[in-house]
């Protein structure tokens, strides 16, 4: 257990952003809503599942939408704390901490905000390692965990309660009302026992982003490369370098999907990258052929910071590093690639691990 | 109080057509279920308001969706009562009625399912006195009684409950999700008093609707004319005689919207009928002048046999006859006109009378 102060919350949100890769909504508004409630309440602590009681009641607190909509459409704050509220009394007991569904993007810092107001810890664990663009696409589905019952609640006061059959279809009923909602709301959701948590959740994900968050920003004061300094972190592999030529993004439903292309630079003068993206970055290709596929992290920095891009900020021009992470070794396995993998989101490549797409070089 | 037997049956979902003025579903699936039901668990025990203890807790059941998607694709029946249990549930106390939210098309029988499998009486009363295509389109929103919590079953097994800040946004979430269920489910709404039924309803719906249907299909027996046998039972209008030359419909959401064309034969040779309708028939015109505007109840009928048409299934060259009927007095109230008038759908005709708009024939 250890406690998280206000400038740990920016170290957090700046790595929630780079395992974003692309999506899971800008944190800035995330981190503002954070703040205000810390110096408000107090500091949050922040505990491992190991800590938790085999029974405690986990509930995983979420903004739900559209990137670009999480981004635009200001939350109130209030409708997290009523998904978590709606949860408790549905299940008819207190909730004993709550963690991030997913700890890229936005969502990596959101479960602060309700940790702050009730007093409870906070789980350092996600259900994704990284940003996912489905409901259903988390750890806790490949070990059978239902999403259901999950809470949704938006700003204006709609308080619904869903019960499916299956986690996709929590996506699809949930994302259906949604979008009517006017693109976001909050929702709590897979609600879970301290036991499942210690299982089935990717671990230590909030330390991890700290940890990236604080490469990037401590590396000016340091004296060292930004770059340099969150490659080595993160164990990254860097993949391109180049300049933005072009971006072509469409809205479908909550998902923003598009393409990224990229003309090279300095070592990769005369190629090209492309990347392709919904909500996430899932699909990097250097000239024709794939060098990161989901699962795997892409990951867009500005190159003169290191700081990461989202798919809906980018822009035309921008001198950019794609570099690439290993996926959470449980997205590794034969069910990990079929829920996160290529072939769901419509790709014919394999999925082939980063580092043997890029042995080679 | 009366016990309706299962040839009352046919008669209800017959004059739950007529009321239906082209929408709610064709209640011929309905009826199926219904009658299994009766056959296996009794005979439904039809009670009218002023029955009810005025604590009594009453819940409207019905059917959801786009008309043409409730007739051709199948419900399982066990929806209804997951909707129904649901509501129990979620209220903690047992449910002492069930009532149609509108005895229109399908829903005038579906509650008689429950009402046989539950052993509960039905209420002589609906919320609407006729069909109309949106969930807030009740005189239950016209006494401010709220349709939240709303309960949904699909026949997959996916239950959900909805409380919303108003009534539309009620119809905004369900029907969402219900387009993403395949464009069907069951929803229990309004749960409600007996003093709140007494006040609210339209009070005598359902043996109205069964008058109204033994008069189409008592005709024959008795030698008289089905149409002048229905008119007289409805004090309606007879608007027009022709022959279908034209319809165009597309569906939008839940919605059919459309377009009926109709050529004059006999008295009205030379004219033509235009009738548009999204979902029910909601605007009938001569020779381009209204001739009766929602809510007023527009019927289409088979010129042969007097048997009501629904939207989704009028056919190019049916003979067929037009008649008006007034709309339950609650709608003819300047709030009623509101939320169920013409302006409600867009039109921009102002709201007449029916009565008022065919005086000097």
């Amino acid at each position: 257990m250890r406690k998280i102060n206000l400038q740990e919350i920016d170290y957090i949100a700046m790595g929630s952003t780079v395992l974003g890769t692309g999506g899971g909504g800008d944190p800035y508004i995330g981190k503002l809503l954070v703040k205000e409630a810390i110096k408000k309440y107090g500091e949050v602590s922040l505990i491992s599942a190991s800590e938790l009681d085999d029974d405690a009641l986990v509930v995983p607190i979420a903004a739900f939408g559209a990137p670009m909509i999480l981004v635009e459409k200001l939350f109130s704050g209030d409708e997290f704390m009523k998904a978590f509220e709606m949860m408790e009394s549905y299940l008819g007991r207190k909730i004993d901490a709550v963690m991030p569904a997913e700890a890229g993007g936005l969502n990596g810092v959101i479960p602060f905000s309700i940790a702050a107001q009730k007093q409870l810890p906070i789980v350092d664990a996600d259900g994704m390692g990284r940003a996912f663009p489905r409901l259903e696409m988390t750890t806790f589905t490949l070990h059978d965990i239902p999403a259901s019952p999950i809470t949704q609640a938006d700003e204006k006061g709609n308080k619904n309660v869903y019960h499916t059959i299956n986690n996709t279809w929590g996506e699809v009923l949930v994302g259906a009302t949604a979008i009517q909602m006017g693109g976001s709301c909050a929702i709590g959701c897979y609600p879970m026992s301290g036991a499942q948590v210690k299982k089935a959740a990717v671990q230590g994900i909030i330390s991890y982003a700290q940890t990236l968050g604080e490469a990037i920003l401590k590396a000016k004061e340091q004296n060292i490369n930004p770059l340099d300094s969150l490659m080595d972190k993160a164990a990254a592999i860097k993949l391109f370098t180049g300049k933005i030529s072009n971006v072509s993004m469409k809205t479908e439903g909550r998902w923003n999907k598009g393409v990224c292309e990229i003309i090279g630079l300095d070592e990769n003068q005369g190629s090209t990258m492309e990347i392709n993206f919904q909500n996430e970055f899932l699909m990097a290709k250097k000239d024709g052929m794939a060098v990161a596929i989901t699962p795997d992290l892409i990951v867009l920095l500005d190159a003169e910071n290191a700081q990461p891009i989202t798919a809906e900020t980018i822009q035309y021009g921008t001198r950019v590093v794609v570099i690439g992470m290993k996926a959470d070794k449980q997205w590794r396995t034969p069910k990990g690639i079929e829920l996160g993998g290529p072939k769901k989101f419509g790709y014919i490549e394999k999925y082939i691990p980063i580092e043997e797409l890029n042995k080679k070089k």
